[in-house]
């Protein structure tokens, strides 16, 4: 087989690169979820990352690997979630005009942000068509360097630093366990263990209504969600042409979970470990309380992906 | 004058004796609330402190003083709040029974987390009388301790421990700010900044709805609150005849905020932040933001007080 690309080396690049513009996050431990668990679990903070997600990580070295000639032209992306937000933030920190296309009806809140960082805001009907489409316009008009969510080696790599991190911090750690929407933070979280620590395995959690992974998987193929159905906003994409064999290689196992359990667990890690965190990130969370037994007695991290939520919309049982 | 008792010295001794059972809470920084206020602003988390409040230094300390005949006679206290858990789970950790007297119509989440902590639980009438009264039988029938929630040295010194860990990772403030209830946090606070750093001046915030530290201090004496009213639960409670003379002589300036302006702080708090805080530690958060120009340009410690919220009670705007 082919070295799986990017490879550790692109990841330790991003980490050195990145390093001056991100937050290197807390590590927090709890005993409430040992207890509950019999597991070790420690938690990579990434709801503490600037513009609140791990997404910063591959929007600032996406960023800062542009030529001085494409900072002026500028980036563009397709995004109304986290990665919006970051790749304005990080282009801001360079100096590059940022031009992001956000579906019709994406939150008021969501837009100003973007737009707070100073970023151009074209609006689009919310099909993905639509959206590339909007993007490729914006990339023909502007001449700026498109940046994809997570289908984008300089994404995957700056994603996977976040696990070189929790690594360093926690190098015995048996398992990983990662949301997966694209599969940009999952696949570069894999590169990462494996390049780093032979022990450890990573595992996806992925919300049964969009369970795409893990039937790609088992088809040995992409297989698109079609009208994902979860409250994990961040996690209705589809693998793509780059995640998914760096998936299909290095992880051997998704664990699905309801939005039932997603909101529980979000619950729990609110109450007790008193830090707020997205749908998306309690994904992982409820996988490893749903599975305790599988996970008994092991070192487990989790990677707490961000913590955009707007709190008006919760509605706790 | 008299010396202040405690002093400064048995807020060391507090420190040194609490270190093996309380967190040393982290001191976060926000660069929106640096942007808001044009101050530089640094949180001591005791949100994720033991049991989620500050309240376990005081009891962990006053747990810890006592002889080992004391320990096995017991603790009482009376409370509905996050002093009932911090005493309720230092007894556990020194092998203390521990008797809580909680008024009738406290949570039910409140109850089981005490009862949790191995505690018996005594129901009575919520008035301050009552729990007076119950207390007081148990003590005569246990033979235990009393450990008041805040009018007691012990519990005080504890308290002041949070500003002691502050000023050691903060040298320079200018200003401490901490919420103020039955005034054990503020006093322990005033003790710990006028024993180790002649810049700093603590001042306290204080519910609208709850401002008997306000008036008390304008009268020279305690003014009792009647029928305090505020979404600060834990900020209910009056000036005792141990804080009051405290703060009389350390603290110059009582702010008080509305409830508008205390949840409005707290839901900033989270969303910037990522981090849950109960309304109380909101109060000190919100008299900053309303008081801005006063803070300019100055370093502003604040003490975010616990972070134990029903999350199924909050209704956001």
């Amino acid at each position: 087989m082919p070295p799986v690309s990017p490879d550790i080396d692109a990841v330790r690049q991003a980490a050195v690169r990145i390093a001056p513009w991100a937050h290197r996050t807390p590590v927090l431990r709890s005993q409430y979820f040992d207890d509950q668990t019999s597991a070790r679990v420690v938690f990579k903070c990434e709801n503490f990352q600037k513009a609140g997600a791990f997404k910063f990580r591959g929007a600032a070295n996406a960023v800062l690997s542009l030529t001085d000639d494409e900072v002026r032209r500028g980036v563009v992306t397709h995004s109304s979630g986290n990665h919006a937000q970051a790749l304005a933030l990080a282009a801001r920190m360079r100096g590059a005009p940022a031009t992001i296309v956000m579906p019709l009806g994406a939150a008021a809140v969501k837009r100003a942000a973007v737009q707070g960082y100073g970023a151009t805001v074209i609006e689009c009907e919310a099909t993905l068509a639509a959206r590339e489409e909007a993007a490729a316009a914006a990339v023909a008009r502007t001449g700026g360097a498109l940046v994809h969510p997570y289908d984008d080696p300089r994404i995957i790599a700056g994603a996977g630093t976040a696990a070189l991190e929790l690594l360093q911090e926690s190098p015995e750690l048996d398992v990983i366990l990662a949301p997966v929407g694209g599969g940009g933070l999952l696949s570069g979280t894999a590169i990462a263990a494996a390049g780093v620590s032979s022990r450890t395995r990573v595992i996806g959690a992925e919300p049964a209504g969009a369970d795409d992974a893990q039937r790609s998987l088992a088809a040995g193929r992409i297989i698109p969600s079609v009208e994902p159905r979860t409250v994990a906003d961040g996690l209705r994409t589809s693998l793509g042409e780059q995640t998914f064999p760096i998936i299909a290689r290095l992880v051997p196992e998704i664990i699905t979970v309801s939005d039932e359990q997603i909101m529980s667990a979000m619950r729990l890690t609110w109450e007790r470990m008193k830090i707020v965190i997205e749908p998306s990130s309690a994904v992982p969370v409820a996988a490893l309380l749903a599975n305790a037994a599988q996970f008994a007695g092991l070192r487990v991290g989790i990677i707490l992906s961000g913590g955009n939520v707007d709190l008006g919309a919760i509605r706790w049982e």
